[in-house]
This record gives structure tokens, sequence and C-alpha cells, in this order.
């Protein structure tokens, strides 16, 4: 079927920029979504930029929301989703019992890399999800940032001297600030070809979108 | 890949009871979903059962939650969500500028025709879901609910007798109160062997389900 949607590969060429893919280390949904949305994309060709966001510190307060896990019923309905999304996306987590864990060092970490040794960053930013949701340490502590980066072969000492200065923190709330521009209210949220989509359930959805530009079923 | 969850068809046959679907008429996320689910039903060759709850009126209050639509960021999200969703399962939805529409009526009907003409009972609640969400018609009132019956087939007065009579309000209050002790918290939601899943963006993971009872890919 063709809608009127419908655009050949050859139009959409032109505009082939990255998926934008926003996360928050807290999310263990975000960290299912990370090794998700790096499969999608290696299957499409098309890169993947990671850009963090802070929810539980930021973004539900404007949205005057509580935790969704602590919600009545939401809660343990996300519990059983986040084991039956694990189990299709193939990627083990282990829920953690740390209590609240903070993201806002990591988060910095991650932003100074982008901009100091782009090539260290993503592979950070999954170490420090594999160590949070996996292995259930606390990414939130300035030891556990530093070795982090040091684990992926950045320079802790250089990550460190930049974990608390202006441009660090400036950084993360441009960061935040401009997720919710844009939409973003929830992790992982994925932005491509102008399209916002939240949650892991639908990432069929943004596949279809990005294979053929088109909502309709059948089409592409 | 067959994972340790993974039962034979043979295995699951003698448990083949209906998919359940919680409605409520206000959604216009519940109208696509009403289409979407008989849909996979007759694929599927299972039977579906529609039950109403009350979102705005009850749920919502047990959750401590504002109706979606009116959360900051994600209001709008929903908006273009649910014409993406209406896209891909063709079902023609046209939100309507009646502000609030009450469901108490409608659904205390719909519910007295499972127990007194079972067979009409289905076509209403769909006559009642099209007049809202493709005609833009408020279905809140006596008269409309009435008609509604009377326009598939159902005795009209005998409708408009029992819509305010205590074992139709027992019986509303009942299902909201069951689909909740079931952990129901939004709509559509959908209840089959065992496992509960909320919103259309979900169908795709209720209908691997079904096929294979496993949640890992590839299976089935």
């Amino acid at each position: 079927m063709t809608g009127p949607q419908r655009q050949g590969p050859q139009e959409r060429l032109g505009s082939l920029g990255p998926i934008v893919f926003y996360f928050d280390f807290i999310s263990p949904f975000a960290y299912v979504g990370s090794v998700a949305i790096e499969r999608l994309g290696a299957r499409l060709g098309r890169a993947v930029e990671w850009r963090p966001v802070l929810i539980g510190v930021t973004i539900l307060k404007i949205m005057g929301m509580r935790p969704l896990r602590e919600i009545p019923l939401k809660g343990p309905y996300l519990a059983r989703d986040l084991e039956r999304l694990a189990q299709w996306f193939e990627v083990a987590v282990r829920p953690h019992g740390l209590g609240t864990v903070n993201p806002v060092m990591a988060s910095r970490a991650y932003l100074w890399l982008v901009d100091n040794a782009p090539d260290r960053a993503k592979p950070f930013a999954q170490e420090v999800f594999a160590r949070l949701w996996t292995r259930g340490i606390d990414i939130g502590g300035i030891e556990a940032v530093v070795d982090c980066a040091r684990q992926v072969g950045a320079d802790g000492a250089a990550v460190r001297a930049h974990l608390d200065d202006d441009g660090a923190r400036e950084g993360l709330r441009r960061s935040v600030e401009q997720a919710v521009s844009l939409g973003v209210f929830g992790v992982p949220s994925f932005i491509a070809d102008g399209e916002l989509f939240w949650g892991n359930d639908h990432l069929w959805m943004l596949e279809h979108w990005l294979r053929t530009g088109s909502f309709a079923p059948g089409s592409g």
C-alpha cells in the first residue's frame, strides 16, 4: 500500500540524520533501549546519537508527576513489562536494590567525553549502564564515574577535573532543556526523521518509520 | 529459538480462554484498540470479551493522576501518537470537541446487554465508540444510549428502564473493581493467558505471546 506520506528511498536519502536517543542512567528501560537502538541503527545503517536527560531530577517536576514505578497499579505493571521487554530485546537486566541512584555526575562525564574524547563517550555510557543494570553497582559517585571512564580507555583524571565545573553543569542543563523543548518527557525516547517515539514498545514503529517514511502498514 | 517459557500448541490448547479487552468509551486509544483487538482475535481464532472500566471517574483517582492528555509534554505526544496508531491500525478517529463526555450510562447499558441480550452487547459498544470517535456525537446522555441500543436491534425501552437501577450501578462498580484487582490502570488493556498488556503499542507483544507462549524473539 502506498499512502500519501510515502516517500521513495531516493527522496529520503538526503535527510538521513542520526537517530537521537535520549537516556537517563537511572532507567532500566533506557538501558534496554540503549542496546536495542544500537542494533536497530546497525540494521538500518543509521548512526545513533546519545543525549542524557534527567527524568527524576527535572522532567517529572515539569510534568507534575511522581516516578512511574511509585504510581499504584502502574508500578507493578512496569516491573513485569521490564522483564518481558528485556526478554524480547535480549538484554540482561537485574533490578538493583540501591535505592536512589544519582545520574548527574555520570551524565556530565558523558557530555565532557562527547566534546573531548568522542570515541570514548558511548563506550563510557554503555559501561555505566551495564554496571548499574547488570551488576547492580552504584554509578552515582565521582569515584565510580572516573573508574568507568578509565575502564573504557578515557583519561580518568581529566574527567574528574571537569565533573563539577561550570561548563559541565551548563552542558547538562542545556541537554535537558533542549530535550524538553523537543517534547521529550520519558526515557528511552527516540527522535528520527522528525518524529518522537517514547518507549521500547514503540521501536517497531520507529523501525517502520525509518524504513518507509510512513505509519501505514504494508508500505515499504 | 526455544526458551524455558515456551509451550507447544498442544499444551496450550486446554487453556484457550478469551482475550479480555478493557475499555472506556471516552478514550480514543480504546476505540482504536477495540477495532484492532477484534481483528487480532479473528486472526488467531480467539474470542474477545469486552469489559468496561472508568478511567477518569475512578482509576486515575486510585493512581493519584490527572488525565494523561492534560499532563505537560505527554499530552501533545499522545495526540500525535493517536494519529500514528490510528494510521497503523487503519482506524478512522476524529478527535471531538465535546469537552468531558460521561461514559457511565453507556457502560451500564453495555453490561445490561451482556446479561440480557448478549449478541447485541458488542455491536452496541461498537456503535457507541463509532458515534463518539468517528462522528463526534456525545454518547453521554440517556437518549443517546437508548438510540445506540435501538440502532443495533436491542430493546431500547428495556435498556432505558435499567440504566439507573441498583443492579446496573453495582454491575459497573464490580466491573471496575475487578479490573483494578487484576492490575488494570489504563485503556486499552488486554489480559490473555495470564498476562496484562497496556496500550495499542503492546499489541505486537500480545500477539507474539498468544502465538508462542513466550516473550523471546524468534520462538513459535
